[in-house]
């Protein structure tokens, strides 16, 4: 996917609402409005608003998002459109939707232990799960991860697809997770 | 900026050591050892290479940097050059360096307060502080955060300003976080 990741004023086909002083949030919030938003912003929303179920495939590049995939959740997931003010967590645009994020990891699963996640990957996950999809409105199923599959054997490679395969059997079965504040942090 | 955020096989110049399964990480790890990165990573890493401090001036984005400065941190922070394994968190290839982020938000400091984040930043900061910078070795300084400048006056916005300026004059008197799981959740 060669998407581009970048939010800049090209995303905004028609007149700017403000030009004495760009502000990409409120340009894009107005894009949105006048459908002046660039073509393929508006192909995503078109695919995010037919799904009951958005999954994303990723590698784990800093404990987040690739840069693309970042750019995707900036550029797509517009104010209008997946938010607004109010409009936002329980009652964000997007609810009665589910998403999902399927991880593939760098390190095993050990090395995220050792260094401070204690295995818990709920620190690294709630700017993306609660700080973003939840603020849309989303469920969030539990997230997927596969440990180090670079490391892995063929055969342990084939077990992780196997299981990924088993789980989206009974997908739709499943209750989301309660991705807010306490659950997270125990507040 | 248009620095490209996409971490790509066009990173690397010259030929792939393993070409019949592309892994980016791997590649561009080889890529560093044989100097064969993109220039335009390498024109980076020097600029990161010669800096006692290494400010992040930036717009919230979802909870986390904008797609560019992400593609940043995924293509100029590379195994060999930010870090090895070993080599991290506190041996990280970076250590001796300083990092500060300097944020602007899209709201007001209320509310991140109601939204969960308790008016407390670490949450959210956690990945970028902890797992990135600190990973590579950088001590890290508390964060600037300068909130809702759009909603703000023009005479609060030279308030933030000239905050930030005042800060700066003594910044290299400062000591950093313990940027560690423990001061971030009280583990």
């Amino acid at each position: 996917m060669d998407f581009e990741p970048r939010a800049t004023r090209k995303d905004i086909t028609g007149a700017l609402s403000r030009p004495e002083f760009f502000s990409y949030g409120v340009e894009a919030y107005e894009a949105w409005k006048k459908r002046s938003l660039t073509s393929d912003i508006i192909a995503e929303q078109k695919k995010v608003q037919e799904a009951d179920l958005v999954m994303f495939q990723f590698p784990l590049y800093w404990f987040s998002v690739p840069a693309v995939l970042k750019g995707w959740m900036d550029r797509v997931l517009c104010q209008g459109f997946a938010f607004d003010i109010p409009g936002f967590y329980d009652d964000g645009l997007l609810k009665g939707k589910l998403a999902i994020l399927s991880i593939t990891t760098g390190g095993t699963a050990d090395m995220y232990w050792k260094t401070g996640a204690n295995g818990d990957f709920r620190y690294f996950l709630w700017p993306l799960q609660h700080g973003t999809l939840h603020f849309c409105g989303f469920k969030v199923l539990a997230p997927h991860i596969s440990f180090a599959p670079e490391y892995a054997s063929e055969e342990e490679r084939k077990g992780m697809v196997a299981s990924w395969a088993q789980r989206l059997k009974t997908i739709w079965n499943e209750e989301p997770i309660p991705c807010s504040p306490p659950w997270y942090f125990g507040q």
